[in-house]
């Protein structure tokens, strides 16, 4: 009576030969995701089933709230078979959501369990996910080894020491864990949280700053680092003086939001040179509107939760920042995201723009994100590139999950993906040619990542 | 050869059987509508067919414009029949159009007429409606019942008498008839007639102003109101001194935009603060653009077809509005709607920051509205609120009509609802576990409302 | 194994039976392109299958650089066959996208090649189309006449003679080509280029440009034009004294984003008055931001690829502008086409403000436009307007294109259009009527275009 069986997403016979026979044998790329690096490099062993399917993840937690779950259940002091109790409880009620077949893919794939998890059967699933994480000696390790991941890029702060990730590469673990440049903290001059950060990494002035994130950088590239990622609530753009909005902050004056976008301009700027440099890719995460209920953020802190879309203007600033590096020859690979659905198109057709041979789509149109990381988003984000752009081309699909059981989503991705190229192929639209579905399958569920990032 | 049958718009074996057993017995209960409350406490009894099916409803008028009528023949002074043929001569032609199903829909539920509309049909379905309002002596109750309808929420002025709920009260109509708190005359400060409204209900300064509103909410609830309306063409947020602002409007002053929006958010406030401790649920319907075509304003007033839909981002005032009422823990049960589906998103995200214990989706993703009260339009908002949200606490459908004849909506959104579900179930991404999917359909089309709102 | 035959993207009984029964052997009428008069009249011919399918064709340029062609096979100085090997190269990889589909149809229906063109097919592709570009004797005139267009209309700056245009009237050829006023540069007082086509105009003062427009408009009109085109980037809207910022400008002051919005403004109401007294439409082409790649313009100029969409909000300012025309008794046929298909919704209930008898359908909502000139968008357009409006009064497609063989396009129209109301009739959504089926297809394909715009 579960879901999850063979052909799970998969409509028509050529997607069924399409992913059987090329997707679903290759490895996993996972190139941006919020794994815990340390965890990784500790091998950590998990608890119960709380722990592994529930603990750190905020997008249940969201859902529970929805459910009318006390906060007490969800990251209160509740046990943990009450919180699983909790979350199985209003499972049945997310009907249609991807919390529900992501459930019950890793409970199929980890755990080879079947049954819908609900009221009835959660004490059941609960007793036998125990025994198996105790059995199976289920770790980060042996779970990263069994979704046959063969590359991980984490996503760290400039001033992370990355000793996980430099333990793990003495190591003959099967998988490379890499470490992302995210610069967030440095570029936020708007956030109250910047000047003590600044501090603390021993920056004392505008040249300072540029110093450490060139050495930072620098760091990161000599430690496998091969892409940066960068968090923008809107995309900003302005030129000016940056060093004097920087010091006009530091000493404790109030900026404008030009003065803001000045700031952040330069520094993007200044980090996608060294980008472009080294070789990396940039990412752009366009449109999150984060920890939108500040008494539940005093109380629980960021990433519980409370985070959503935001819906600002991109396409002119978007032109005009990524123009300006075209201009100053400093555009790096550049991977283009988008938190709001609406944006699809805009993001589709500036891709084109600054396309540049000899890199095979050097600007990428990202996978559908993080509210769109369903099956609806992932098709209107793929009909999205196809229609705009070249969907052969594309580097395919990450996570950006703290959950080590979501591997699973490159799954969910590649039936999606080949269920929507195999009905355009029964359909007559596209030529049943084997040879070259094949490769362009292979192509985006592996390959494409693979030769874009140089990972060799 | 009408279109108009059992399975109408259920296109799986589980949809017809979750809509059939499940879905349509269920009683209505229209919880946000513009139903004249005169009419049905008069018990109110129709002419002809013209004034059942076109006599006010200004979305068959646009559409009669759009194909091609002159305005004598849709609100001028050409008689009934005209009008009702010059209808059925545009009608084949809004082919995909939801005023085609609708108006097949109608004629079959309340007529048993299955033929299609249309020039050649128009006298005959003339003659045989009008015969039929004669001999079943159709009357608003009459339609009420037959419709199967518990529950009706009417749409009223802050300053209304509420004679017809209350005589409707106190008689045994086997619908209860409630109102809604709409104090939009109240709170658009920026509207010419704000002063004259204020002036009206014998208000003379700011204090008296809030003591009405005050008063008002608490009479409207002692009159069994759970809900209160509001209609917001953008989504305004700014903290400040709104006495002053009202001041400066009464005494005949211009007031800038954040002026406006001062005053708006601290209305909104003051009554959401009511609303709070009352348990209602405060709907905010967002994004339209009224009275677009002035010559037509003048010519024949508010709601008469040159509406539309307005583009302005909505979601970082709303973050912050919400999160302004939770802060000051007077934030009522909400219900976001939009105009604009670019908005499905944003607003679908929005409601998981703001859930909370213990009600089932505190915050809800309104019904596709208006514009989008069409299977396009339902299915677009359905598949957001599941992707993002919990579809199984949806509280529904609604008709937000001014006509007697529209409760068939709520089966055509029955219809589309399970439709969409059905075929999750029958591809297999939902358990074909019939008990489960029973209380999902039974809590959308029925019981979520009902708990919702506390009707019992 | 070529993906064309007679059932191409028709997937029900009842579309094929509309499609070939009724759409397919309809004329054309082609009212907006860029096809080059001059090359129509002078019966140009092609040199090889790299310059009918590839030279100028800059949506084929873009995809070429996002699969990493070096720009010298694309635009530069590589030969003719070495571009044409670049780009078969790379068209298997454009899965999905609409040049997949196009260049599939072009060569099956000019050179009955079936075969899909890939790397391992180009050059007998190459070989075979350009033997019978020369045995056959293509030129421009014989592939309109071939594919059964009646009537063309170009895109014509006000300066120009229509010499091409005069010279053919003249001549017996099959289909009339009929001028477009596209008066962009005269109203584009921001543009760098402004003065100096004011000037090239021998335009001296404001009085002088308006005199100037209406002696063009005139002049168009004498020779056959009936509609006129304005891209409009984003929607302006300002009152004000226009003839003070034309003078300012013309004196090299600096204009404000408000002055040069009344500016537009004003112009485009003067035009507007002219458009509607002639009884021409006006086409509105809103929301592309060219351009963008300021390094690529100075090399290769507009028009080369490096175009996207803009997204900034045009409800209420489009409101405004026609509003503003209405009530001023000068609003003329109006064709609101969007690239941002975030606005589908937006302009198709802006339609219904404005609908005007004895016009059917006087305002409309213009066909998928570029970057939506594909199944899913011309799906998205169809469906919104159905929803919003009448489907039945559309005047249907058009190819805005400059290519000789893209008069396909109206072919994948015709079967994507027939395909979506088949569903519907297929489903029992609407009735299996087939005189009024067939009234609404060809309406829509051919006889609403050639009412509206009065060609007879």
């Amino acid at each position: 009576m579960g879901i999850i069986n063979e052909n799970f997403m998969l409509y028509n016979n050529c997607a069924k030969e399409l992913y059987h026979n090329f997707a679903a044998p290759l490895p996993i790329i996972d190139y941006h995701c919020h794994l815990d690096p340390g965890k990784i490099a500790d091998n950590h062993k998990f608890k119960n089933a709380y722990e592994i399917f529930l603990n750190g993840d905020h997008y249940k937690w969201r859902q529970m709230r929805s459910g009318g779950i006390a906060e007490e259940k969800i990251t209160g002091t509740a046990d943990d078979f009450e919180k699983w109790m909790a979350f199985a409880e209003i499972l049945p009620y997310l009907i249609g959501n991807p919390l529900y077949h992501w459930t019950a893919m890793e409970l199929k794939q980890y755990f080879d369990i079947n049954e819908p998890l609900c009221h009835d059967s959660a004490k059941s699933i609960w007793d036998a996910c125990n025994t198996q994480l105790t059995e199976k000696n289920l770790t980060t390790q042996s779970l990263i080894k069994e979704s046959n991941v063969e590359i991980i890029c984490t996503t760290d702060d400039p001033a992370d020491t990355l000793e996980h990730h430099i333990k793990l590469q003495k190591e003959d673990f099967c998988a490379k864990v890499f470490p992302t440049f995210r610069p967030d903290k440095a570029i936020e001059i708007g956030n109250e949280a910047f000047s003590s950060y600044i501090s603390s990494c021993g920056i004392n002035s505008y040249d300072a700053l540029l110093s450490w994130l060139s050495a930072r950088i620098t760091f990161f590239n000599a430690n496998g680092c091969k892409l940066s990622d960068h968090a923008l609530s809107y995309v900003p753009f302005a030129l000016g003086d940056a060093k004097s909005v920087f010091e006009k902050k530091m000493n404790g004056g109030a900026l404008s939001q030009n003065e803001i976008d000045v700031f952040k301009t330069a520094i993007l700027g200044h980090c996608a040179a060294l980008y472009a440099r080294f070789g990396w890719a940039m990412q752009l995460h366009i449109g999150a509107l984060r920890n939108n209920n500040t008494k539940m953020f005093y109380s629980l802190g960021a990433d519980t939760g409370f985070d959503s879309i935001n819906d600002l203007p991109v396409a002119e600033n978007l032109s005009a920042l990524m123009d300006h590096l075209e201009t100053e020859d400093i555009l790096p690979k550049t991977i283009l995201y988008t938190l709001n659905p609406k944006d699809n198109y805009v993001l589709g057709t500036m891709l084109g723009n600054f396309q540049k041979s000899p890199t095979l789509s050097k600007i990428q149109f990202g996978s559908a994100w993080w509210f769109n990381d369903n099956r609806d988003g992932m098709e209107a984000h793929l009909k999205a590139l196809a229609n705009l752009g070249m969907l052969g081309g594309f580097i395919g699909m990450l996570t950006d999950s703290r959950s080590f059981v979501s591997f699973s989503r490159h799954d969910y991705f590649r039936r999606i993906f080949c269920n929507l190229i195999g009905d355009w192929v029964e359909k007559g639209e596209y030529p049943k040619d084997i040879k070259t579905l094949k490769k362009i399958v292979e192509g985006v569920c592996y390959y494409n990542a693979k030769n874009y990032f140089s990972f060799n």
